[in-house]
C-alpha cells in the first residue's frame, strides 16, 4: 500500500567513542523512508534539502524506489546540518551544532499524487507542520507520528492538537514521561492514549519496546548487540520498519502490530551496527527475516501448567 | 526435590513514598525460602536470628512447611536489622541503619539431614560463607547464588573463588557491570560465564530479565505494574521462584530454565505489590499460574514469513 513520509533530511556529523563521520546522510524522513522501503512500495517522501545535498544520495534514495516528487530542493540554501557527540554509554549525547538552514523555512507541500496515500508517517518535526501535512491528505487509513522533548517543551499546545489526528504515537520512554507527566510507563501510555492515539509505542533502547494497543500490552525484546556503533536514526528506523510492515500487510490488527514492532526493532538493530545510515543502506529480505526470527527465539517460551 | 536455602533473616524498617513498615520480616533467606515454598518441598533453611525474632514469624515460616532445623536462634542477641528509605522512583534507596547483630558472627552449619539436598540456593551473604556452606554439602545437582556490590567491592577474591562452584548466578544489571567491568550486558554475561557459572541471570527491574544459558539468550518481560509499593525482597523472591520451580520439576534444561525465569518474575511481581514480605505471604497456585500466563501473553507473537 502507499505510504507517505514527511520529516527532515540532513547532513550529519557524528562522533561516537568508535569514530567520526562527517556530513553523512541523516534526517528523520531519510531513515524512515529507507527503512520502510524494505517492506512496501511506493514510499513517498516530502521534505526539503539545499543545493549542497549530494547527488549520489538522491540517486541512493531513488535506488530504494522512494518517490521524491515531494522533495523540495532549495538550490540557494544549505541542507539541515546536525553535529552530535555521543558519550561512552551511547545513551546520552551533546548537540555540538544545529544549523536548520533550509529546514527553518520548511513548508511541506503534499503533491496531488501523494494526497491519497493510505498510510502516513509524520517524522519528528514541528507539530504545526505535522498537522499541515495531515490536512493536505485525503483521509489516510492510519497516521503514525514521532515527536521529541523539544516540541513537548516548546510546542505543547500544537502537539496536543495534532495528537487528535494521530493513530499511533511512537516515542521513547523519557519523552513518554515528559508528555504525560507520569513516571510509570503504564500510566504514561494510558494518559497519552487519552490525548488521542489509540496506540502508543514506547521505545526503551537496549530494553526493547512496549506496544500499548487499546487495552492490550505487548513487550518486545531488544536485539542483544555486543557493540553499538552509532545510535543515530535508530528511532526513525524503528518507525520506518514498523509502518513499512503495516503498509505492506495492510493490516492494523493487534496481532499484526506486534509483528510490526518486531520488524521495527529489527531494522533499528541493523541501523546501530554501523555509522549513520550505512547499517540500512543495503539489506536483504533474508537478513531481515533471519533477524526477525531471532527476536522470536529470544522471547519465546512454552508455558506448561503448574502441577499442584 | 529437596532445596537448601542459606542467607539472612532480618527485621526491616522500610520507608517508601507510599508508607512505612517497622521491624517487619525480611532477609534474603526469608524471601527465597517463602517464594520457593510455593513450588517445592522440602525447603530447608540455614540462617541465624536473635531472641527478638517474633515467634509468630517462626510459625509463619513453619506454616509454609519450611524446615527450620538449620535456623540458629541466639537468644542473647538481636536479629539483623536494616532500615532503608526508597526515593520517589523506587530505583534508588538509602540505608539509614544497618545493624548486623547476630548476623555479624553467622557461622552457617548445614545439619546432617540437609547435606544431601539436591538443590542449593546461596542467598546474598559473604562469599566466604557461601563457600563454607557449599563445602558442607554432598554434591548438590545445581547451585544458584546471588551477590551484591558490597561483596564485589569488598570480597572480590573470595567471590571469584566461590564462583567456581556456582552453576547459576542471579544478579542485577549494575552488579553484572561491576563484577565484569563491562558496560554491555551481553559482554558482561559472557565474562561472568568465564568465571565459572554456566548460567547467568541478569535482573533489570521494570525492564525484565535476561537469561544467559551457555550460548543461548532469553529475554523475559517484566510484569507491567502501575504501582510498586515496596521493591524490598524482589530480587530474592525472583531467586526463590526460579530455584523453587527448577527444584519442583527437577529439570535444568534451557527450556525449563526459561519457565523458571518467568516464575521468578511472577513471584517478584507479587512481592512488590505490598509492603515487605506481605505480597507473598499467602499466594494460591491459581494466582501464580494466572500471572505466569499473563507473562506469556505479554511477550507472545506469531511469526509470519515475509513475502517478498
Amino acid at each position: 500500500m502507499s505510504l507517505l513520509v514527511v520529516g527532515s533530511l540532513a547532513l550529519d556529523t557524528i562522533e561516537t567513542p568508535f569514530g567520526k563521520a562527517e556530513r553523512t546522510l541523516g534526517g528523520s524522513a531519510t531513515f524512515i523512508s529507507v527503512s520502510a522501503s524494505y517492506f512496501t512500495k511506493p514510499v513517498r517522501l516530502v521534505g526539503v534539502v539545499g543545493g549542497d545535498f549530494p547527488p549520489e544520495e538522491i540517486e541512493f534514495l531513488e535506488s530504494r524506489e522512494i518517490d521524491l516528487e515531494g522533495l523540495q530542493v532549495k538550490k540557494e540554501g544549505k541542507t539541515f546540518h546536525w553535529h552530535g557527540r555521543y558519550h561512552y554509554d551511547l545513551n546520552t549525547r551533546d548537540s555540538i551544532v544545529t544549523e536548520l538552514n533550509v529546514f527553518a523555512e520548511f513548508d511541506p507541500i503534499v503533491p496531488e499524487n501523494f494526497a491519497k496515500s493510505r498510510y502516513l508517517c509524520l517524522g519528528n518535526i514541528n507539530p504545526e507542520l505535522q498537522k499541515k501535512v495531515y490536512l493536505q491528505m485525503k483521509g489516510p487509513d492510519l497516521v503514525v507520528a514521532d515527536t521529541m522533548n523539544f516540541w513537548i517543551e516548546g510546542k505543547y499546545d500544537a502537539l496536543m492538537d495534532v495528537l487528535q489526528y494521530i493513530n499511533v504515537l511512537i516515542i521513547n520512554d523519557s519523552e513518554a514521561r515528559e508528555l504525560s507527566k507520569e513516571y510509570n510507563l503504564l500510566k504514561a501510555a494510558r494518559k497519552i492514549q487519552s490525548f488521542g492515539p489509540q496506540v502508543v509505542v514506547i521505545k526503551k533502547g537496549e530494553h526493547g519496546a512496549l506496544l500499548f494497543y487499546e487495552s492490550e500490552i505487548f513487550f518486545a525484546p531488544a536485539y542483544p548487540l555486543e557493540t553499538i556503533y552509532d545510535p543515530t536514526g535508530a528511532g526513525d528506523s524503528f518507525a520506518g520498519g514498523f509502518i513499512g510492515y503495516i503498509s505492506k500487510t495492510d493490516d492494523t490488527s493487534y496481532e499484526n502490530m506486534k509483528r510490526a514492532v518486531i520488524y521495527g526493532s529489527t531494522i533499528a538493530s541493523f541501523c546501530v551496527e554501523k555509522f549513520s545510515i550505512d547499517g540500512i543502506r543495503e539489506l536483504t529480505h533474508l537478513e531481515i527475516q533471519d533477524r526477525f526470527n531471532e527476536f522470536k527465539k529470544f522471547s519465546d517460551f512454552q508455558a506448561i501448567e503448574l502441577e499442584t
